[in-house]
């Protein structure tokens, strides 16, 4: 399915059940930093090779799967109340960041771009 | 642009600077929630009716545009590092919860579907 | 209690589950943000004025309270960690806050210190 | 200073300057999920390891201080607004965990208490 169809389904169900009124810009965002939050908590204590592997874990990767829903549903309502173009919106700032990140400033460093140097 | 060659995007972006020893899920699921708490605090000190607008206002709507750019990217990524297919499990998703909410059920309110009775 | 005597609570329950392995401050912070998403959660579909009145709420009221709880937690248990003296770097804030934001500037305008002109 | 005086401090920081109006729990939720996020953000790319020498790095450290400045402002401030007494909900959580994470079972293991069996 494409953004726009899934931002359809997920309007519809909205609608059906009188949710519009729930559905503020503010409150989609405290939504979709909660559900952050949900991920957040799966991966909390894991060290970085048992996250690496977490999909191999029978419990934690469909909470994994279903978090990771729960923020892409809440971040596709967002961008369709504001009428914003998700996709548009990444490929520019892949644009700035190509700027922003020169490749090789930006080599294995891990800091933000205002300490890069160049 | 398809979700696909968005991620394709960005893990090119990611191998040019040699920064996928810093892309382990455990620290993309950071970076989403870290952006996530960005976009919160745009709308944090609003009412619900300005949040509502708030793609009229010249100084907060880029912000909203780059900080939902920043969460679509690192959810991209991170579902792009576990070969997680997100569309897929979105579809799954809305159709869990079309039988978790009953639209009858549900219908004008916001409580969780463990509370819907039914 | 104190915030030293919490924090010695928090400390000898960690070590006596041998948890101290699991609470390095990156994970601590992680578990910090995952709290305050759930803290998050119970706000998030209320209006302004049901959220004033959220500890009337014989089911909401007793989850802020924990939520809060757990967040008070892993912030004191994180600044132990650090060793880290929360009243005084607050004490500081404060005092930073009185500077960067004059009360005749700042007065009824929810804007960062960096519009306030002045 | 004690929590009730820092409160007290906050409190007519926020009285001098009319900002009570934005003050609604619903929003201090909001500010102090976003200023996790920020403490989050610095972990984001550490090391377990660099993550715990934080202190002595001389860029990060102010900062870590100065989130977990505005991460514990918050916090006081919702708990100030809600009429509820952080400390003793800390203190009843310390004693409800005590029984939810017996010592014997949890030694070593950093899974929730519904899975702990005994």
């Amino acid at each position: 399915m494409t953004i726009g169809s899934l931002q359809k389904s997920l309007a519809d169900f909205a609608a059906e059940r009188e949710w519009e009124q729930f559905h503020t810009p503010k409150n989609l965002a405290m939504a979709l930093a909660g559900e952050s939050g949900e991920l957040l908590e799966i991966f909390q204590w894991l060290t970085p090779e048992e996250s690496s592997a977490v999909m191999e874990d029978p419990v934690r990767a469909p909470q994994v799967r279903e978090e990771m829903a729960d923020v892409f549903a809440y971040l596709l309502r967002l961008a369709d109340v504001l009428d914003l173009d998700l996709e548009q919106a990444l490929v520019e700032k892949i644009e700035t960041n190509h700027r922003k990140y020169p490749a090789h400033l930006a080599r294995g460093r891990a800091d933000k771009y205002t300490q890069l140097g160049g």
